[in-house]
């Protein structure tokens, strides 16, 4: 029972870098599998961050230009967790040398970038994969079931909302390592690609597809200065983005990112109100999933809380004992898990490139309606 | 220090009729007070229904046309707590009588009808006031309080939801006594009047006034059976209703309102976020407010959840003892007491007509943005 | 249908006074039913505050003695609202007189009074009650009903606290009006017999008898001058007060009750963990019952928030609409109802003075045992 | 900067022996430090066991005898995550063997045991530490700097629980591998060296020592089968432990833990009430710390429910970003973190073994009171 070896070429070496790696360095021991992820090499721009980077990790080598990644024969899959500015460019070239390909969200800076990515490993017929890690929260897997069982019948609401507070002080720079998230040509948009987007792939995935949106953004900080330039500059992101929309399923729906909601580090919550029950989760509290069941008796109807640590929940049963619970960075680990094993079955794994397109799309026409004032359809 | 006897004549007998009734027979008890208000007659088409109201509740007469309410000398003030289509007539035969009109929300079925009910009671110089109640639980008012404190600093975001789930089976009639809320043309509208008006009274009060609103309505079941005709009726009203909005300080929105979120009977829920700190409530548990300070030491940050007991809060210190809370009727006696208080002050206690016209021009703009697909400036 | 009505002396014009003159002022809107309460007299040791309670509250009239209630004619029922060392002597002079009789908990200082007052209105076979309220908050009286239709099956554990925190500035007095609960020789002791007697009336109601208990008692501020005298004296009652008791079910149980628990203003918590399932509940969000259901699905587990404020759930149908919440008052409001039931009915509500006996005789065994340092055997 | 080797040998292949493998394995990515554990050898008694688990795992080498490993040259430390009743045997062993040892809680089955073990490693001179995870959850790590900083006070009270449900069926067996924990000879005790042996560890380290308790245990189920002979036993462990203590520092406390409270599958929980403030904590929700703060403007107190995620909180600057959480198994990683940055700076990391032998002190105290049904002293 050797293993089969998948080796790894990693490119940045940010907050993603590192969750990416931990996952393959974690998903052996609790997931077993046919594939074993091996960390052959990390890629940044800064050669000694990228030496750094790989001792710490356990990469076996480092490169300061990823082109150096795609030429190289050893190297199966490329993993992306660089700004957003790069990701279709790398993408493009990893598939056209014929290694799957890995993407941290959102798949491109907007749909155009992001349908040629979906050209380019379609074509190349690589794997692939884009790491919208939320679906892999337990709680979050164990709504879809809940929802594939019929436990909440025909849907009235869906409202999702992702809280963050730290851009309010107008001493943030924008661009550079630590914030290029503020940087409209670097990140393609605001909340809405950043924030939203992790939101709007959950939705699609438990609530089926989105028609049409109507919606407002809003920059509170009008001129930051840029972290590499020293100049005070506008600021073209959105720091807030609220939209309404209508599901194809007939549902109505609301959405809202914000980095100025004083209080909330990482707040995504979710709800679902349906005729036979509702279900809502937060990440704050990511191990718990409240359930309102209708069918409960009537007078001893309430929202239960389920911890979700016990071993017949999602994902459980690798790790602890009921009572214990497990962390953000697990979400990785099991998307990781999920990959392989979609390698191993053939079935490739959710949400590939395809998939992500569709938030693409509905980022788009958020965007779109913010400009027109009006509803927008959503393209797909 | 004999008290001033204010005659009391209260039309309709349904549930407000009975927390307004509550309201003036306790408010002495436990809030002193210059003016004792007489429970002097009730009104409701149904004579029996009348008189058994006024036996409960211990009304000296009743009174099966309101009409002779007004022409009788011996009652003061006119509380109107009959549904909607009845508002401005009443109101304005009242004040043309020269009664003080209390009325409960919303004012008028529309913004046209409200306009004429504000008319009225200016030209006749009579006292008035809308029944918006949350105003008055304790931690509502506390948290205005805290605005007023600049504890909250500039205020980025405004959100506000009213969840119920009692509408969702489709075997509800609309119209007659107890679903009139769900006859359009009672009601005037669905949840946007009901619900929602609650949510933007609130909000006009601590958050200033709206600018524009961008909107979407939905009906879930098309047909229902009207209660007093028997028949198979297209349902008119909206079974949802939800806005994003932009406010005059800047602030960023979103509302919601709906009869369908299974789980949630009366479940207002309110949040603002400020520079310095945020603020959340909601109505389940009302007698608890969170508050976020930014300016706490920064290791020991976190929302604080005050109950709302204390001898220092607001009303509160008319009650009980610390750590015993009060309960939902308990606002409508503290708004008894707040209009009592203004008329030996001399300085009206808010919301007055006028105060309340401002919330159906919202609820217009609203059903406007629904019809329309755009945005729709809030007039006033 | 002309009602009986009742006529009402009250004895003692505190906090508990407000509260029985509340509920008998409200019950009758409320519940109906065939008696109606009059309030003809109060009585308190200062005229002037007799007087001024009586207007406020609605008595006919008022006395300085409470004797001279007794002598009347015109009064039924002797409402004991004072302080604990009148009880004794009020209650049994009041049987003797052949008057009803209502009694503020505890029943006496200590089970040897209680004796007394039990077998006083047993011999003059007149209809009492003691006025321990949490039973009737309606998600206790609920608990009550799950545990009696089975759902929680065999009773393993009972776990019951009573935290307060208004004693422990040492600048806090002993004795007089306000804080006779200081002072042993008024109150007969601190928290057992103010706190933990809630706590054991409610836990003998529904898990059983006590058979032996365990204690530990402490009193952290040693002098305190003394309100009437001003002169600094030692501090003759328990602080703290916590028991470990094992029931004739063979539960195994934790009490504890403290006004040394900064935070907590009247945090009364209790629960019960069965075979089945768990019940938790607490006083600062007392319209919510905690439920956990171990028939639930396995992976749907979890604890219920029970949102007690519907109409199949225990008095509620009395008071609002679903989701709308009542407070700390109703519970002397539900008891009122419940007595002038039993008393039309021929059923005695309970508890009755010999049912709250047994609670006496489980605080003597408590202090006994912190005297001790020995398990000690509760009476009866 | 070449690292320190330092060679693990480990003895246990079960729960414990995972999350020890996971510390040694992910605490030098997250933590850095001189020394790198490196997974030498496994030993447990299965042979094929042992080598699955070194495959998993990534141990060099694998043992079917733990007096292997003390007999190699290339182990360093011995890490004893093996049942209780090898604790001592194989300490001492690796204690005179000169090697470092750091052992699973509790440290002996009783005192006699641990006071053995302690003499050995100190007679050896060699780095010792017992494995009480739960002092390294960051909230509680953060309640011991709170209280250091003097944001407590005076303490009046401790409480502490640890609640589990998983032994309610009879149909659990006790002895072998899974179930160890329930058969006497091998535990020692039952939830008292389990499950209070980690509430009495902290409590000791937050609130200093423990003068005297008086206990009561019970053993709910009399008899089970036997895993390993088949033939139904007694049931020789408590089932479930309650005790009250008095601290030195005057505090009075409670604690209790069992196996029969339905719905609770490790939910340990701890508060503290002080003069100035409080803190409570539990398992369940372990990354968040409840504070409520004397100190704050009186109508703005509240309990703060601290998320204990950002970069000042304890260890998080190690992990992810503001507002994400970590779980169970990083109390290891952080303790042997703590571990290692000891060796380095040769203070020893707490709790050596002569810190944990003052918990079997306790648990002994409390099994004795059990028996005599009084108050016994805690020696040391």
């Amino acid at each position: 029972m050797t293993k089969k070896k998948l080796n790894i070429g990693l490119v940045g070496a940010g907050f993603m870098g590192r969750t990416h790696s931990n996952a393959f360095r974690q998903v052996g021991q609790f997931f077993g599998g046919e594939y074993e992820p091996v960390l052959k090499a990390i890629a940044t721009r800064n050669a000694k961050g990228a030496a750094d980077f790989a001792a710490n990790w356990g990469y076996e080598s480092s490169e300061s230009d990823w082109r150096k990644l795609i030429e190289r024969k050893d190297i199966d899959l490329i993993d992306i967790a660089s700004p957003n500015d790069t990701h279709a460019e790398i993408a493009i070239a990893a598939a056209e040398a014929g290694k799957m390909v890995m993407c941290e969200k959102p798949l491109g800076r907007n749909a155009a970038e992001a349908e040629k990515m979906v050209a380019a490993v379609e074509a190349a017929g690589v794997a692939n994969m884009v790491w919208y890690n939320y679906r892999r929260v337990p709680a979050v897997t164990l709504a879809k079931q809940m929802i594939d069982e019929g436990r909440l019948g025909r849907i009235f609401h869906y409202r999702a909302k992702f809280l963050q507070d730290w851009t309010i002080s107008a001493d943030v720079p924008q661009g550079g390592m630590g914030t290029w998230r503020l940087d409209a040509s670097v990140a393609g948009s605001g909340v809405t690609g950043d924030l939203l987007a992790h939101c709007i792939d959950t939705a699609l995935w438990l609530n089926g597809g989105i028609d049409s949106v109507t919606a407002a953004t809003e920059t509170f900080v009008k001129q930051r200065s840029h972290a590499v330039s020293g100049k005070v500059e506008e600021v073209k992101i959105d720091d807030a983005s609220a939209f309404l929309a209508r599901f194809e399923n007939g549902s109505l729906a609301t959405f809202e990112a914000t980095r100025y909601a004083r209080g909330h580090k990482a707040l995504y919550t979710l709800e679902i109100n349906g005729e036979k029950g509702s279900i809502a989760w937060d990440l704050h509290d990511l191990h718990r999933l409240q359930f309102f069941d209708h069918g409960d008796d009537g007078h001893l109807r309430g929202w239960r809380s389920i911890h979700i640590t016990d071993g017949d929940h999602p994902y459980m049963s690798h790790w602890w004992v009921p009572g214990l619970q497990i962390g953000y960075e697990h979400s990785f680990i099991h998307q990781a898990a999920d990959f392989l094993g979609g390698l191993a079955s053939g079935t490739p794994a959710a949400p590939t490139f395809r998939d992500a397109l569709r938030t693409d799309y509905v980022t788009d026409a958020v965007l779109a309606s913010a400009r027109s004032g009006r509803w927008e359809a959503v393209k797909g």
